[in-house]
């Protein structure tokens, strides 16, 4: 029996933790994923849960230390560390920058693919870490768990949670790749944009074609996924008969992180619980440095442009052009980025190592954020209700920054041509002058605060309401467990149609028989 | 122009009304769906708002007069009226206890198409009358109304609210006659059972043959009535190109008289809100000669057995196999019913006209509920967690009871037999001596009382919502227009599969060519 060094000192912790709530097990994903997930422990430790964390001993983001929460961290070979993500970054920033020639495009793309395949691996190997060791299995049985937390992004969390019998609550925005919605509620694609598509919830059919088409071929991407990784890994641990696809939509609630102001109204199952911005919150005051810095602007006001977790350096060109378009602003600028200062950057623009995001777009005089698109950045702009002049680059971010401009209250421009064209400028300058962006987010921010639950209190509620009633399987829709031959009735409606036919069929061939006898009659008698 | 008296004392008291809050039209149905929405109505009127309902002069259950409310009366040839309802539900009640010859059911039944035909075009002669009478009209404008709140049982709010052009919020549980869930939300048939079907969510092969057929007919049964009657009035008043159908599912905020503790799970929409057991609140003290009945039942406890809104009076026979049953339990029982009293009632019973059912159902010594299985009744028995002896007859009833009894909470007999053998008797012998009945409802009891927010403060908070941002576009799909054929993607699966056809023809013809063209030449050269 191997009991790690790491798992007797999680049995120590705890035995000794003092807890007054529940005891939680928590399987997060890295990176931006992370960062809100923290801000919701947080809350549950304050709440006086007990909260068990599973990381690999080279994590990225999660650390091995928190006053919060004790960290079960598992020795693997595969892990998504910070080299890892830094190199699979600037390879696709270069990529979608289109600076690279499309040989060696396709030589990134390649990568690319391996570099999910080998991040999932990552995640089966950390299950596996810890469902080998069976010591280990018998501490986390005795701690007596009352449910297991985790963000579905990676495949790890369901298969752990079916393992010890736990119910499940997802803390969730995608599904292995895509939409987690397309696992749970049905998605009409006439209306439902595939994320990636570029399209809103009112598409033309050629859109709309093309939108069926992504759908497939992210379908069958997610497919090979589930079934070349995690199904062999759910076949080993629970038994060869179990579905991978059938346990993944098995959770008891689904907190999803978003909600219908920003998001296209769409169909929805009673256990997803929209929580999108719960970690919002006002602003705390600015740094002193920060304040006098702001308050410099005079009436011109502030633009903020942080650039979100992945992005900390850009070809120099691209860099130089956005220095440059900054600097043209009568507006002072604060500008996070950890690349090599470009020599353009104007006397307007504080370049910063990181910022305080929330509390400096909760700043009164903060007129513009340059947002690149992440969902995080794109709820605080909500809650706060400041105007966007976006810059995506990959994943959802343009998707994201898309339903803000749909609703009048950002400006998307292409980050390609930064360097080559003033239409970074001239988007600014647009939403700087034309007041209707900065209405229409506060339009938007006031319709997102007024709820009958603040959204990080519904999170907080319904993992409650699970540890309280040991799941909520009144509210899980018998659809989880049907095969989508039986869920779409198709087996009904090839019943029904072979009826008709038969019915038909039978009356012609007797309307057939009786024309004939008569006929036959009517020759004999003649 | 035409002003009626009923409209001038309108005038008069929608001028004069002290109001903090803001201006409700309302458009109710009547009997059991008015009384809960009574209740909600003084919930509004006592947060300030001001309330305008709108009746026939011949209203069953709806007052002309009320404290918390201005009727608008209006004078109409049709009405559903005391005498209406009550033949129509004495006819029901000997058709569906199969007390009459088959041929006289065919006569009740045609009769009973013909009572719908009569009750929906009632409605549409209400909606002409308001929007016929210019006078009324103008002052209906003048009173600058925030919201037409209206139950979409009747299709005559939305009529009345899009010609308006007033923000629309149903208090809804069926719409015409199905199932409102049909018309706003994707319903997959394989596992959401057609009310009226008798099937859980959980069908076999066959059963959802039938329930698919039971679909069918009622959506034909809808659209009829839907294009026979409120088509053309819905034409008359919003034009030429108005769609009725179209129309029905364009609501703001829809308010559903049922949840997840007693429904089945099944997709749902974002501006669908749960409200089930809303009316649902503590018991009050009973008045002193019920609280004396019952406190005189000893440790046996007491059975209730009110029959709801629609049935006064049985058969003989059955009124007495009734009394029979209940005269031999050891318990105490009171039992409502207003015809003529058997010569079986028990020394245990105790006939009234009326009783305060939810006071009686929080009564600790209530040991068995008597449920004909009206929505209500239902929900204030998952309230109060008191389990449930079945007796259903018509429209929702066997389904509402049948939720309650596969959750193992209810056990439901058929009143046929009531007079004929002891199945009454043994059912609610087993309810009160399995000691699981009661715990499953207490289970439901929990869960029901589980909620972030009470039913009755979402129902008042949503209404309010849609006051302060005039409506709550942000929530409603783009599948409300959009035509079935464009919603179901038929066009552009049509189109691919063209497509894929015609490349697989394109190959086969140039494979075939070449084939072709090898063979010749092969021919030459020899």
């Amino acid at each position: 029996m191997k009991l790690t060094v790491c798992s007797s000192v999680l049995l120590l912790l705890l035995t000794f933790s003092f807890c007054h709530g529940g005891n939680i097990f928590v399987f997060p994903a890295e990176g931006s994923h992370w960062i809100n997930m923290d801000i919701l422990l947080q809350a549950l430790h304050s709440r006086g849960h007990n909260i068990t964390i599973l990381r690999s001993t080279r994590s990225w983001y999660i650390k091995a230390n928190a006053s919060y929460y004790n960290a079960l961290s598992m020795p693997v070979e595969k892990s998504i560390d910070e080299t890892f993500i830094t190199n699979l970054m600037k390879a696709g920033v270069q990529f979608v920058l289109g600076t690279t020639p499309w040989l060696s495009s396709i030589n990134i793309l390649t990568k690319m693919v391996d570099i999910i395949t080998y991040l999932h691996s990552a995640v089966c190997e950390l299950v596996s870490a810890v469902l080998d060791d069976a010591a280990l299995m018998k501490t986390l049985e005795d701690t007596k768990f009352d449910l297991v937390l985790s963000d579905p992004c990676w495949g790890g969390g369901v298969i752990l949670a079916k393992y010890m019998k736990l119910p499940l609550v997802y803390y969730v925005r995608w599904q292995i790749g895509e939409d987690a919605h397309f696992g749970i509620a049905p998605s009409p694609l006439s209306y439902i944009p595939v994320t990636g598509s570029g399209f809103t919830d009112r598409m033309t059919f050629l859109q709309r074609v093309k939108n069926m088409i992504l759908y497939l071929v992210t379908y069958i991407q997610n497919d090979v996924i589930s079934g070349r990784l995690y199904q062999p890994t759910c076949a080993k641990y629970l038994g060869p008969d179990c579905d991978f696809n059938q346990i993944k939509t098995d959770a008891d609630i689904w907190l999803m992180r978003t909600d219908f102001v920003f998001d296209y109204p769409r169909p929805t199952m009673p256990n997803v619980v929209y929580i999108g911005g719960f970690q919002c919150k006002p602003a705390k005051p600015l740094p002193e440095h920060l304040e006098e810095f702001v308050q410099s602007s005079g009436e011109h006001g502030v633009v903020i442009m942080p650039m979100g977790t992945f992005v900390s350096e850009l070809p120099d060109d691209m860099a130089n052009g956005i220095a440059a378009a900054l600097a043209k602003l009568p507006q002072k600028v604060i500008w996070r980025y950890k690349g090599k200062r470009p020599a353009s950057v104007g006397n307007n623009t504080l370049v910063v190592d990181w910022m305080p995001q929330n509390d400096l777009l909760g700043h009164p005089k903060i007129k513009l954020f340059v947002a690149h698109g992440g969902t995080n950045g794109v709820h605080e702009a909500i809650y706060h209700g400041v105007p966007v002049a976006g810059l995506p680059m990959y994943f959802d971010q343009y998707d994201n920054l898309l339903r803000l401009q749909e609703r009048g209250g950002a400006k998307i421009v292409s980050i390609s041509t930064v360097d080559k064209d003033d239409s970074f400028l001239e988007a600014m300058q647009e939403v700087l002058t034309d007041p209707s962006y900065r209405e229409n987010m506060q339009r938007l921010s006031r319709l997102h605060r007024d709820q009958p639950v603040e959204p990080m209190d519904k999170a907080l509620f319904w993992i409650e309401f699970v540890m309280r009633h040991k799941g909520a399987a009144h509210l899980k829709a018998q659809s989880y467990n049907m095969s989508w031959f039986t869920y779409h009735s198709v087996d009904v409606v090839l019943f029904l149609t072979a009826a008709v036919l038969l019915v038909l069929l039978t009356s012609f061939m007797f309307i057939r028989c009786l024309f004939r006898a008569l006929c036959k009659r009517k020759v004999k008698r003649e």
